[in-house]
């Protein structure tokens, strides 16, 4: 397919954020037919994020459709026609920008842990395999599909076109800071995103951002920083996280045990084998899950049963603060008690850390090389963010994590009263 | 339990249309944790209407929390102290505002006209029946759940009461328009519905609004218009409710006719039978149907595999305008043309008519007696909203409707070439 | 000049209503620079309205760059390569847009009413006369600036790049419905302008619209009517300009008769004897005005200083509505009433009559034709908007006039009590 | 009067911020209809800033009915019926908050420094003196004009009713952040006041902020610190108040030096000798200065004829970055070739110094003992936010300050070409 193909008349999809999606490519329209790409429809942009702020329901749909207008409009309102950029890249970075999160599955965070899957891998599946988006890209060229995948995956040459999706400033932030922030309602995830557009500049292995645009690239790492702590670290969401997480370890054990479902967990079975295919993998979505969690309220085993029990109808875990180095023996003598009382501490008491870190400038040979965003100064000369910015340098490179531990408040506080052990963990909790 | 029983702390929820949405009610709280209240998470406000404005994925969860907010703050902020306001009535207000749309089903409207069933009735059978929300509405006394049914069935003798969330300018339609814009993204929905409340005035038996207030109602009556042509009756929507439709209705014939299925769907054998419990009702919601259908696309019936398809992955149903009057003579050879096509009319042709009364005043005696609105005239008096405002006497009371008439467009195209007969009916729809 | 001359670096302006303001053309650049077009900062957009609804204190300004961006936009973004469209009328388009208002005047409507003054008449003045903005014009070419007052005086040849700025849909009106909505915080003026910027057509002599935007431009017309009558004709608003009106025709008076003023209105001479040349005009702004309400507070004729203390200070009159057709004989009764209680009605009782076409299609011969919205059908025919649209249809046409007689309550109750007249007058008053 | 007297029924302000502004005090109402107040309409709450952001015309009329509307909601929606707020102090915040910026003039930087004046004196002045407000004040009781001007003078006993409108996060800042905003349209002084008004408690001598909105309040800081370098130190805003301030100071010299003017600057008269009385100060706003600007620009004396011809038209100084300790020597250089090229340095080279300390703990004994926010934690006790928040703790201190040298970069460029010495001083200026 000639890749200049346009669509007769240009479609637009209204997006509460960025007002429409405009689609005039052909490849991009019958990208977005695809059943992979239609998928997407059906898994949570925020996983559990909706049993804390309730707006939270959109799905990495509309994320992605997001991210692909935020390139769009960079490349077409303000790279073209500048020497420093390909013009042959546009297509190419438009389909990787759609693609990106294309192998995400149900309530990702969660399932990847338990069952050792890797997103980026079923993205590159997706996009490599027997599917109809491979299909789609293939019109375009034979080698086409192979370079999507490489820009998702960073391995592309064109450093400049990776960074448009994957850098500490790229579209995919950008839209879902603005994104979230919309859907859940919080005031925070604002920033003058047009400014930002308008400054960027196109170099050979990145984008810069002009000088003068130094403000508003403040502002955006300065609503990155309060969307984590405020909407991504919630603790309540983080909860429904853990529930969700002992569900599928405690389905895992049962079957690794050879326990008799039921109903069978047909879908289950290639994770709990760890062979899943990517036929088997493209059947998962969140109905599916929210199905199998249904089914599993109905269980004979107990604690299966009262997990799915909390996780349907948001009966979640309470939790306290917890240092890990500090108190480190009272978890093991919090352990001991919960077995004491009956409640197994394997599914009913969990430690969660979360732990982001704002701004990075570059540490090269550190384990995750985070390139750091460059301003390009009125004399030409590109310099680093936080050596420009005092507020970015005051938070830069600063780790901030945060530990909490969970448990079940409600079941202990029915088992009180008659029993000794429930109130004397109570109490221990009472002092974190 | 004592009505007033407050929380220790006012709990919020975070919302993007109300900002927040504040309960000191411990009745309230209660009711909002109960799983039959929960289960309206897992049931989208829309319908089908996300696969035309992708942003509309949000549930009827956050539009009763909405509802029951708007009726607060009328109670609490504007007619608290007023002499016509029985404060007795406020805790009752506030559930029935709350539980209104207890009793929705998966995509109701479809669901209702295959399988006879009726939400309304649900709801009431939730609330007076063997349920956690019936047993929190108990403890206020034992014949409060009764008076709840009875505000949202429109029978208690109260009918300021029922006028807050059933009238053609209610809390349930207030929260809904703002709401439905807010997630679609469209620019209509919008009005000040901050003076709306500033002047409405409680009677005895209904709201009415201030005179000064006349043209901020003006201004909702025309958002609702808009939003029900704009958005509600989008015939991309409609379409994807035809489909839906027809997968019902394709399943149950199926049933009746003792097809074996590859995956029993035991969650409609009451369906199919008409013989729907409270217990099996409420263990539907979308994400079950949703399982169906992914399995369903693995069915042998080709007709039901398709539809589940086409559904699954919005591959539509494309339309034409219809004129019954005009064209019943066309359709019924069309219908011809379609069966000699080797195409099921029966699933593959269908009118949809939607239609709509943006106000109306009153008329005894007609089927539905809808109240008009009542402006308080700066003299005391009441008068009749379209007897003061132009603009809405320009279209009270004058239905609008519209047909339309779907069919696979894309399976017929790929037909024709080797198919007179697609052809033909390519050719005849061409000219509608 | 070459009249592509491009800035070096596009310059922009942050905007509450469009976001951003750009300007990429050294010509408009330098139009703004005007001392001309500076002046506009010193002119609100809506006169008195400040004094109803305090965020109205924008300026001309700011809506005139509003225009131009509008027209920018539609031309850049939507007409710029159609064949319809003639890419030299361009810049022509783009300064008629920024300069329409450019002969605007302090609080136009009465000034233009007492001095019998024509704004229109001063904008072609400017731009043809020995001004900045001439000499910036006649650098694209000696009849240049001929040309953009012909376009802003509708008598231009190419009724296409008329019908951008006026028409009942155009730039002009898009922009002023959504930045007095802005400034004054109401929930009307809200439209979506991208969308109809979308639909927007060039054809030979005007703008048309696709007929899928229909429902946006409904949504305008009626946004257009309802700022109309809350903010533009609002009964407050108009007792300012009442007031405005009668300190005019005082000072006016005065000077006729001789008065020996203490401040001498040098600026107001040449209004006076109506000869005001274009350097005069210039150099009123509303600034300049208000100081002289500031000294004339100060003045030894009552009328006068009594008037200008209400205008500064908000003292407005009160009002009751007036039927001219039943009412004629108790105005000349109340006359005559106000003339015994020592009080002069030509100064303290006023008519104003507001009166508004919210949309009118074509009617030949009649004093104001005004071209109709013509909507482009999907079979490539034209349809005029009111034939296509049951709510347009129901409102066009239809003139709305609104009387309100206005009269000084405060002084009337200060002098009642002891003055059985101005009890009299209220109880009158208080009957209407 | 009794303070409690209540209006017979609730008015409204329509503000683009807040929604509306509600009034149900008549003490309020007659306070707002005072001349003095009405004055406020008449002076642009940020001063030369629209010269920059063309939004920001806006007055101190309506950010003090915005200061007024939120003390009056954290009293009536969040303090009332607490037991640490004393009711009895209601009507003296509301007060307060309405009139904190009463004794502001026209231009009030530029003024303040050249004729040594004090708006805080000012306000005082209009609050004990002979005016409306002291009328409609003494009307509660003889001593409260004193309370009102003691509480805004920050002298008053109870320190929780001064934190309200003056403290690093109260009432005055929290609506001039978000109004500023709005009317110029940047997009930085976004928070979450409804969050923080809700986490606010009273304590004996200060408001605190529970925990729990800690967030909410770093991002008010943050909000505040972009609004500073983003909008009031814009570099553009600081050359108009330079070319305002070198206006004032030409102006007072030629008084000095007996200059005969065209036009007598009688209101300017006691500002020269320094001799102001309170009638005098009130005359003045910002129509009275600008028309004297625009006398002006016809005087003979050509530097006072071009800086005000400057400033009506906005044809501003340029600047370049300044460094104090380094660059001193370079200024006296350039003073010298000022003068060689005929250029008077005392008007035309300046340098201008912004400096902003965006949050503080508390320093005993320094100039200006700023109050430290104070959050109450969960277990009750106080800590400082700074402690708490690593990002607040990051920039807490920290003053940063920006020296810009301004000059007539346009004049200097028309000589040069025939003036060397302008070539040198343009050549020196673009080494800065």
């Amino acid at each position: 397919m000639d890749s200049s193909i346009k669509l007769s008349e240009e479609k637009v999809f209204k997006d509460p954020v960025h007002g429409y999606i405009h689609v005039r490519d052909k490849l991009i329209w019958d990208l977005i037919g695809t059943r992979e790409f239609q998928r997407l429809r059906r898994i949570k942009q925020l996983g559990t994020t909706y049993l804390t702020f309730h707006g939270a329901e959109h799905s990495r749909f509309s994320h992605s459709l997001g991210v692909y207008e935020i390139v769009r409009k960079i490349i077409d309102e303000v790279f073209e026609g500048r020497p420093e950029w390909n013009a042959d890249e546009r297509l190419l970075s438009l389909c990787a920008a759609l693609l990106h999160d294309l192998g995400h599955g149900p309530f990702s965070h969660s399932f990847e842990k338990v069952f050792r899957l890797d997103h980026e891998n079923f993205t590159k599946q997706i996009i490599l395999g027997d599917t109809e988006v491979n299909e789609v890209l293939t019109f375009i060229s034979d080698d086409f599909p192979q370079k999507v995948a490489e820009v998702i995956q960073k391995t592309y040459h064109d450093k400049l076109v990776i960074s448009l999706i994957s850098s500490q400033i790229d579209a995919d932030r950008m839209d879902y800071l603005q994104r979230d922030a919309y859907f859940t309602g919080v005031s925070y995830g604002h920033f003058d995103m047009q400014r930002i557009m308008r400054v960027m500049r196109p170099r050979e292995d990145h984008v810069v951002f002009k000088w003068s645009g130094m403000h508003a690239v403040e502002d955006y790492i300065m609503s990155r920083y309060q969307m984590y702590w405020q909407v991504y670290f919630h603790p309540v969401t983080r909860s429904a996280e853990v529930i969700l997480t002992k569900i599928l370890q405690r389905v895992k054990a049962l079957y690794k045990l050879g326990y008799s479902f039921k109903k069978e967990p047909l879908h289950f079975q290639s994770l709990f084998e760890e062979k899943v295919t990517l036929a088997d993998y493209l059947k998962l979505d969140e109905p599916v899950i929210l199905y199998y969690f249904h089914m599993w309220e109905e269980e004979d085993d107990p604690i299966l049963c009262d997990l799915c029990h909390r996780f349907m109808n948001r009966n979640l875990f309470k939790y306290v603060e917890f240092d890990p180095a500090q108190q480190y023996k009272v978890l093991r003598e919090l352990e001991d008690l919960f077995r004491d009382a009956g409640i197994d501490p394997e599914y009913y008491l969990a430690i969660d850390s979360s732990s982001d870190l704002p701004y990075d400038f570059y540490r090269p040979g550190e384990e995750e090389e985070r390139l750091p965003i460059h301003l390009l100064m009125p004399n030409g000369e590109l310099s680093e963010l936080s050596r420009e910015s005092a507020i970015v340098q005051a938070i830069s490179g600063k780790r901030r994590t945060d530990h909490k531990l969970y448990y079940p408040k409600d079941l202990l506080q029915r088992m009180s009263g008659e029993n000794k052990i429930a109130e004397r963990i109570l109490s221990i909790l009472h002092r974190f």
